[in-house]
């Protein structure tokens, strides 16, 4: 495949007229005259639009977009005993199917090319996943007071590992709803077969507190204390860190998977991103479930976090555009091993943007990045995963009769 | 005109399969059968699509859309001094017009049909706006420092009024750029010609604590002290406030224009918004200029103002999306003498919303609103202002043309 005409960035700044060649799963070769040696002869169009490496979304619960705006403006323990868990509670694998689908047709509009995500029936996530293209590293949710989840995780992982585009991992639930058993045992688990662990981690402030409270350590300190933490382990939210949290996550290598918009949503706090940068952690992006963001998109994402880090501290001048246009992009990388980036031999998962829409102007050399993080609404062209065509021109084949799907499940769901 | 087989929305919920006739300037019906009796035989499908009224941007600087990106992540007096300044003492009519056209194609693109704005040269302003066909309420910005700009305003107001889109107005800057008798004479002349009064008020804390030091008095309590304030005055920003503040806005009836955006961008801090609220204040939404947001999209300003103000409160159940929603529609309104709504006999200004979105499914009777203000991607198919088609099916005629000539225009302008 080749992709003809387009611009592509060089440290911050547009470089125009360059061509790619996509040869399989990865990019063969970037350039002013680059040919095709596929030999397939697909050619798109690049003119006026720029080529970014995929986007990572680092925290979500993918089909938990089926409940997207079915509950808003809450307090969150209403939100979840009147309304979510019940759902939850007569959820199939076949409302799984669908709710994935159309949170992949969202992020293929989004240009997010990988997901990381915690939830049940994660066997129908992976295969809904694979049939959109997307990739994904996926967990069964760990949870006691679901016991059957850690059962489940195991297998699931032995199942899926070695897959092209879906990597398991293990997704113990939080540190109040999982024992110490349950944690040890899913670190054992994802050390054995060398995957990651996901966890959400310090979301709001009563969990901490009433964690601290029960245990005399913050859940930092505990998971630290039990030797859970690691290079391995994604963090969702650490929104109330003490100096010694932040000291821990930065020394293990955790990432730190930042929910800006969910947790500004359910009013749970804004996280010192600014002395986990400082401290040396690793920082990336995640949109969280529709159910509570109610989006999921990392352009929102990324100036939602910039903006409002910047207020938090009264500095202007903290998380620039290209500081957070990292955390949805290299940082990922980084932290999910993930061999990307608009250059020769990467896997080729990426988005061509349209540039001639008027958030994109006035457009010189120097601000592109700018215009990505706090000007771009929507244009996403064409998205492409592991070589493979997801969404040509702004159209998804197939989408309208996914949409119609979902809302049938959905509605099914609320009458069973 | 008719638009067919549309929904629209009744008190938050969908109502599905009804037609908008429209006839001249103004909606001539609305119903399941209505037909058109306009003549022009001009018929939109309305199929799959929401019709929304127009939303209304109620504070920006639309020739500043020629600054988008030109100089971000600064502190706010260097960011003026360095950047804004210099380009400014550069500016001519034709750099704002420009400017304008590239603002007017965005809005047009996020179903903004109105905006509130002052600025330098406003001629040009209210033709290069004409000649898009949005409607504005336009002010030459008066500052003590230029003081031409006040022989500029009543002439101007005088040229204006009784234009179809293009509505004059006064906008004394602030009050720490205008003296006691300049924001006298914009009041007297406002009222000598019943148009209204637009201004910044208590954007940054330093500016309210330098102004309390050198008067006594709050920027408020001090415009209320010389009998400034009323329902024509359109305040910006009115973040630092007292509870007396609040107080006096409430009674006097001024409108808030509130720009969450902007002021988290610029870290000037996080508006009262629920105490004037409930103080019974008229709030509507502004983008502020795209030198400082970076994008003109009131869509993301609504989901900002809502999340921010949750969060700022610690109470997810406050702001909800209809709330948010009448800021920007209902409020503003109000607040500007608008006879809009999508109703038989308002101005048709309105947009239609493509709902065949993955953001929004599933979409059943009661989560509209939701969807709109916190999963709304883009997705504006249709505007219409006056009864005029500016954008359908997502094209705006001549956009391309415009785009080149903003781009030469700004680097016309750095280059000067």
């Amino acid at each position: 495949m080749l992709i003809k005409d387009l611009s592509i960035m060089e440290d911050g700044r547009l470089l125009r007229d360059v061509n790619i060649a996509i040869d399989g799963s990865r990019i063969a070769g970037i350039g002013p005259g680059v040919a095709d040696e596929s030999g397939d002869g697909e050619v798109i169009d690049g003119s006026g639009k720029l080529a970014i490496p995929g986007l990572v979304n680092a925290h979500t619960h993918l089909a938990m977009t089926l409940f997207r705006g079915y509950a808003d403006d809450m307090e969150l323990l209403p939100w979840l005993s009147e309304k979510i868990w019940p759902l939850e509670a007569k959820l199939t694998a076949e409302d799984v199917r669908w709710g994935t689908k159309l949170g992949c047709l969202e992020m293929i509009r989004g240009g997010i090319t990988c997901y990381n995500d915690m939830y049940y029936f994660m066997d129908e996530t992976a295969r809904a996943t694979k049939e959109m293209g997307l990739r994904a590293f996926l967990s069964e949710v760990v949870f006691d007071m679901r016991p059957d989840q850690i059962e489940r995780a195991e297998p699931f992982v032995k199942r899926w590992k070695g897959d092209d585009l879906i990597v398991p991992a293990l997704g113990p639930h939080a540190v109040y709803t999982c024992s110490e058993e349950t944690l040890l045992k899913s670190k054992e688990i994802a050390e054995k077969h060398d995957v990651m662990l996901h966890i959400h981690l310090s979301e709001t402030r009563s969990e901490v507190e009433s964690f601290e409270k029960n245990c005399g350590k913050s859940p930092v300190e505990y998971l630290d204390s039990i030797g859970f933490l690691s290079d391995r382990v994604v963090a969702a939210h650490c929104v109330w860190l003490s100096e010694r949290d932040i000291s821990i996550i930065a020394e293990r290598g955790v990432t730190v998977a930042h929910c800006s918009i969910s947790n500004h949503k359910l009013a749970s706090g804004i996280a010192p991103l600014d002395r986990l940068a400082r401290t040396g952690a690793n920082i990336c992006l995640g949109t969280d479930g529709a159910s509570s963001n109610n989006s999921l998109n990392l352009f929102h994402e990324m100036k939602t976090t910039a903006i409002a880090q910047k207020c938090a501290h009264s500095r202007p001048d903290l998380f620039s555009a290209g500081e957070v246009w990292k955390m949805a992009t290299e940082n990922a990388y980084a932290a999910f091993g993930l061999d990307l980036g608009i250059r020769a031999g990467a896997l080729a998962d990426l988005a061509l943007i349209d540039l001639q829409k008027p958030w994109f102007f006035p457009l010189t050399d120097g601000n592109i990045l700018s215009h990505l993080v706090y000007s771009a609404q929507g244009g996403v062209d064409t998205t492409i995963v592991d070589g493979n065509v997801l969404m040509k021109g702004g159209v998804i084949p197939g989408e309208e009769a996914i949409l119609e799907r979902a809302q049938e499940q959905f509605l099914d769901l609320l009458a069973r």
